[in-house]
Order: structure tokens, then sequence, then C-alpha cells
């Protein structure tokens, strides 16, 4: 295996772990054990633990990105729809997990804002990218006259964020995915209703 | 002190770690350190460390609960004003934390709900406890013509629950209170508007 390539599935290995037990819960050595490599190749790629945590936030983030784009930047369709589509998929996916895991991102910033302020600072980042993201689809919208309103895109792209986040972890702590289509179908009902 | 002084001494000085450091993080060790207490008094009051995360709990939701109905049951205003009260009276109180912190049980569902069952129908509980609780004071402002909507106050009631929780995630995460306060903004002017 290259080196590059032993790299990204420590990463991958850890991403899963910590997603299920969180940060502090995931050891380095049970990472390395499920990746069948030896103690010291883990020093070889990260520097320190918190670099390995880092390195899996930044992996999600740039993965999660080009999924985000290929929802939002579909020219094909009117970007509400584009919006409903990606939360439609994000059901899908949970529900598919029984409404375990939840969001990488979220989970982390629950467990670790608090604790550690490089973490928080890059959480933050990714959720300031992911607002961007939502806002310019609410701003198409509204200049394509696929949404007829006069609110500020940033502010209810923050309500969104806000309001899937947290859809997210009452379908996890509920067990059933009904938070997050309460979420979708109240969010099209109101907020972004086109009637 | 007293036995049953000591025991909520220890729930509450629980409480506050916990919702600093997680469940797993929290050492009973450190709490009994805190409370200036022998190790021994800890297995008096708690079976196990399981026992004493579900004591805390069940503490934390019978305070929350009636800090809920001081908010909820005030007939001296309209349902809707005692909905935006108690949310703007969150807003204060985090903000009061600069935003650190959050909800303990969206902080303990984030952590535990893939972990430990108990913990999780626990808290999928008070979470129930609480959608009650907000529905039923949306039905009270159908039924006064304070709220002019035929939305069922169950599904409303768990968007709102969703949107908080994910807004005091985002505001820690932020930390700043300003998804906490575009969150009760856009509600109140898109889901609960009046006009």
């Amino acid at each position: 295996m290259k080196t590059q390539d032993k790299r990204e599935e420590i990463i991958s290995i850890g991403t899963e772990l910590i997603i299920i037990n969180g940060y502090n819960a995931t050891g380095i050595d049970a990472v390395l054990k499920k990746a069948g490599m030896p103690k010291g190749s883990f020093y070889h790629y990260f520097g320190s633990k918190e670099a390995f945590g880092l390195a899996v936030i930044d992996s999600f983030a740039d993965h999660y990105e080009v999924k985000l784009r290929s929802f939002f930047n579909d020219e094909e369709l009117p970007p509400l729809r584009r919006i409903r589509n990606y939360l439609e998929n994000g059901l899908e996916c949970l529900a598919e997990n029984q409404c375990t895991k939840g969001c990488l991102i979220g989970n982390l910033g629950q467990e670790l804002a608090d604790q550690n302020e490089r973490f928080r600072a890059r959480l933050e980042m990714i959720f300031r990218e992911w607002k961007q993201q939502v806002a310019t689809c609410l701003e198409e919208a509204q200049q394509k006259g696929d949404w007829i309103s006069d609110a500020d895109p940033g502010v209810i792209a923050d309500f969104i964020l806000s309001g899937w986040e947290g859809a997210i972890l009452r379908a996890k702590v509920m067990r059933s995915p009904e938070s997050l289509q309460n979420f979708i179908n109240t969010l099209f009902a109101t907020v972004l209703s086109v009637e």
C-alpha cells in the first residue's frame, strides 16, 4: 500500500470510529488495530492524536463539500428543489443507518467546542461554509423568482442549518427519522413556501 | 450534611462536570474530589456510574420541567408569547455562559444515543415530554385564536424543538448567540407568524 493510501485508510477507519464513539473515546490503538498497522505508522503520518482528529475533520469536510456542490449546483433543477433533494437524501442516508451516527461535524461540535479551541475553530469554519452554500442557493431562488421572499438568505440558511442539525440529533435520540421528515415538510410548507 | 443533601450535592457537581466534559470523560474520582467526599460515599448513593448518570439526567429533567411549566403555563400571557419568552430566556442564559455548555440533554443524546440504550431511552422520554409541553401551548394558541393555523401542533412542536437544539449546538460551535436569535426571529416571522 502506498504512503498516501495508508494515511487515508487510517483516516477512513478513524472517521468511522469517531462518528460512533466520539473523539475522546476513540483510541489510536483501536484505529491501528482495525487498520492492521503497527503503532509507529501512526506517528509517521500524524504528529499527535489532535493532528489526526483535525485530519479526520478535514477529510470529511472535503468529501462533504463535493456532495453539497453536487446538490446545490445542479442547474437542471430550481434552487429550492435542490435544497429539498439534499435534505431528502440526508433523511434516506440516516434512515439506512437506523438513525445512528448522526453528523460527524455536529457530534464533534457538541463534544469538543468547549474543550479544544483548535477543533472548535475548524468546526466553526465548516459550519460557515455550509451556511454559505445554502445561502447562495436561496439567493439564486430569489433572483429566479423560484422563491418570492425578501428574507435575508444568510439568516434563513442559518435557520435551516440549525434545524437540520437539531433534527439529526433528535432522530438519533428517538431512533426514528420522524423529526427529519417533520423538519422538511414544515420548512417547505412555511419558511420556504412558494404559495 | 444529611444523606439526601449529600446525594444531591454529588448530582449537582456531576451535572456541572458532565455538561462541560461529557459523560464518558467525567470520572467518579473527579466528582468526589470536588465534593470533598471519600470514594465509598459514591457507592453508598449510586450502584454504578451508569446509575449516577441516569440520576443526573433525572434531576436535570425534573428541574427543567418546573422551568418549562413556569413559562408555558403562564395564563397571564398569550400562548405564543409564552413560547417566545421561553426561547428568549434560553438565549440570555446561553449568552451569559458565552454560549458554552449547551443543553445537557442534547449533549448526552449526541454522545450516548448510539452507545447506551438505557440513556437513549431516558433521553427520548425527556424529548417527548418537552415536545408535548410545546404542543399543548400551540394547541391553546390555536384555540384562543392567538395563532391562526391548521398545522398539527405536534409537528410544529417537533420542528421547534429540533431547531432550538440545533441552534444551541451551533451557538456553542460559533461561540455566538447569533443562531439562537436567527432561530427566534425566523420562527416568529414565518412558522408562528400571526399576520
